[in-house]
């Protein structure tokens, strides 16, 4: 079966109009949660779904579905479900997130057109700041649908103005009464931008996920003695911003030794850093960081931190600075059902479509399903591994390869016995 | 001749009631230049300075003086000046800066209690923004008054909403047009508290500063590559706080070697570190920080200056990072003149006051008027070497001490042929 490259190309440049930023190059946008772009995505998303002779449903975070239901199939048969989000970083491109979506679009456009008569209902799905945007840390809507956390306490998370998601969807009408489950689908798909360069590298088109890097983030606090640049002598300083650079350049050492020696795709990243006073002529008497540890395996993420503490020790001891580290979130790796990689396989096989079998180091929604039905993802060789940018960019002809496999594998499911 | 404790102790309470800021412990203030605390405090001094049958004098960037021309003196004679700053850092304490300008009023008011006719006027000053705490990078009012910046330049400097300092003085009704110039002062003394440990440490109540390091302000930006923290495998990063964290460790491994071996009082402080975009889950891609280096000689100086910009070069190789370096200030080591020193150290003796000799790490208004005529400055020990906060504390002995100390040397200038 054919996609059309043209329709899924057309659908991802109208929903990159909404929240577009100007920049003299690329493709801009910033879809945050509750915002008017939001609402102006979410409301063109559920015009195709309804010119598709699809179903709406709303759940109470936001999370938007298609079902399409032919006569052919039993309405109470679980969905295979396939999507992704329409939300966006600030300033962020075009394709992270709808590509998953609008190829589910695409899939259900193509097998319309096709002589194939699915057994069961094909539900396509947008999900709620995938990207934590405003209210969240990430993986916002997939953390209710699943059941990962409740109703009320996602309601309630608040931006950095004090407005809770509650209000914030209410303002734009998306608080829904649906129910969302994933226990309740049959199988599971995203396909999504790879965001690293590894299938540009190898100069293949498609990727085939085989697991979810796990992500555990800490928060890391240094204590020392703010104190005046000149009137304080070296051998007298508790600087914090001292011992915290020295803990920023052991934290690259380890990931980088357990990346070279272990698990190529380790990784430990500090990506936040702030000083107080942060002031020219203070010496700075606290920083606080926050590290980002991932890798395939749960037990390479426990070394990596259990090297980090000891490193935050021996700082400690040396420097005569007090530390602190808080893990506030850990998400176990996700491997991807063996079944669902299978198919994918001899689907692309079939195709004439080469792929490569890799990793995920990035988050996807597809983790907090892992649990609840069959899952599988594929990625989409991107430019330059860019993305969260405007620069992010997929040739029309790769987004259309992903889409083919995507939609072949639906139909294998869906007409599957 | 004696002064009175009490008599400094109120001033100075007083003084610190404007701005004040509530705190559990200590006593702290808040002054910017332009705000109802700064028009405060500037109206109680010049209405002290009224009381003293002196005249005030106000120059074009709001530094005012109380003048004294005691029926003994020549007014046309250069006056023997005492002075230091009223405005403080956000959230600063009551000493740094009244200190020296109270001190300079006890100072008249011994006098003109005692039996000595002056032969020379005596002038008591406060300089304009000497802390930077709103449109400068400090010593504002100095800068102008030595003719280092001109009406215009300073005038127009602006704080972070845009508002110039034209403007706010205009509106506290301090923009006055007298003439401040220390070209025409016979002398000029300082008595500030430490910021440091040097004479808490010597169980010394009086420091005799013997030069103010110069102060070398560097901006530093360092250029890597942003991408996402999982899709980016460590050994393709080009993480620009990794390579900022080598390059602060290495600034405080040169100043360290250079106050061991060379220079005790050689220090660099990274004060300001800025990450972008600092967010949880991206690879830092530029990191903008200040280096702020002091000593009492500027080939040490330059020395430090010299070895950062060989380590930014070494890190710019091995970490494939684009690196550059803005020297923004410059401000000399600033030696004290010999005469003002001898003649303090003589009037420590003659009181019976123990003192030490020792530069000062922090820079001054003294370091302003330095080239113009003799310049003297004195520190009083300050509680744990803590300034720039609630904390900071001087005991009402040791305030007296060196205002005992000022008082003299000014009756001993004031007095002479």
């Amino acid at each position: 079966m054919e996609v059309n490259k043209h329709r899924l190309r057309d659908d991802l440049k109208k929903n990159g109009s909404f929240g577009k930023v100007s920049t003299s190059e690329g493709h801009g946008r910033t879809v945050l949660t509750g915002s008017k772009a939001d609402k102006e995505a979410r409301e063109n998303f559920i015009s195709i779904i309804e010119s598709l002779n699809m179903r709406t449903k709303i759940d109470p975070v936001g999370n938007i579905a298609g079902i399409w239901v032919p006569d052919t199939t039993d309405p109470d048969a679980d969905p295979v479900t396939i999507g992704s989000h329409l939300d966006s970083v600030p300033n962020g491109g075009i394709f992270d997130g709808p590509l998953g979506v609008f190829a589910g679009i695409e899939t259900i456009r193509a097998i319309q057109e096709s002589s194939y008569s699915p057994t069961c209902p094909i539900q396509v799905v947008s999900f709620t700041e995938e990207e934590g945007g405003r209210f969240d840390t990430g993986l916002l809507g997939s953390s209710f649908a699943s059941g990962r956390r409740n109703k009320n306490e996602v309601l309630s998370l608040q931006d950095n103005t004090g407005m809770t998601l509650r209000e914030a969807l209410h303002d734009i009408g998306f608080n829904g009464t649906d129910d969302l489950s994933p226990s309740k689908w049959k199988s599971w798909i995203e396909l999504h931008i790879e965001q690293g360069t590894v299938l540009e590298t190898a100069g293949v088109s498609t990727g085939i996920v085989t697991a979810i890097t796990g992500i555990t983030n800490c928060k890391i606090e240094i204590v020392g003695e703010a104190n005046h640049a000149g009137g304080t002598l070296m051998h007298e300083r508790n600087d914090a911003l001292v011992a915290a650079s020295e803990f920023v350049s052991q934290v690259e050492r380890i990931a980088t030794e357990i990346s070279d020696n272990e698990s190529e795709f380790a990784a430990a990243t500090v990506g936040e850093l702030d000083v107080e006073p942060n002031a020219r002529n203070v010496i700075p008497g606290r920083v606080s960081l926050s590290v980002d540890v991932r890798d395939i395996n749960r037990s390479v993420m426990n070394n990596i931190i259990t090297r980090m503490k000891k490193s935050l020790s021996r700082i400690e001891n040396k420097r005569g600075v007090n530390t602190s580290i808080m893990v506030y979130r850990s998400i176990n790796p996700a491997p991807m059902s063996e079944k669902s990689r299978k198919r994918l396989n001899g689907v692309a096989k079939k195709s004439g479509i080469e792929v490569l079998n890799l990793p995920s180091g990035g988050g996807h929604d597809t983790m907090n399903i892992n649990d609840h039905t069959e899952v599988g993802m594929l990625f989409a060789r991107s430019k330059g591994g860019v993305s969260h940018s405007p620069d992010e960019w997929t040739s029309w002809d790769d987004c259309k390869k992903a889409t083919k496999i995507l939609a072949n594998a639906v139909v294998e499911m869906s007409c599957e016995g």
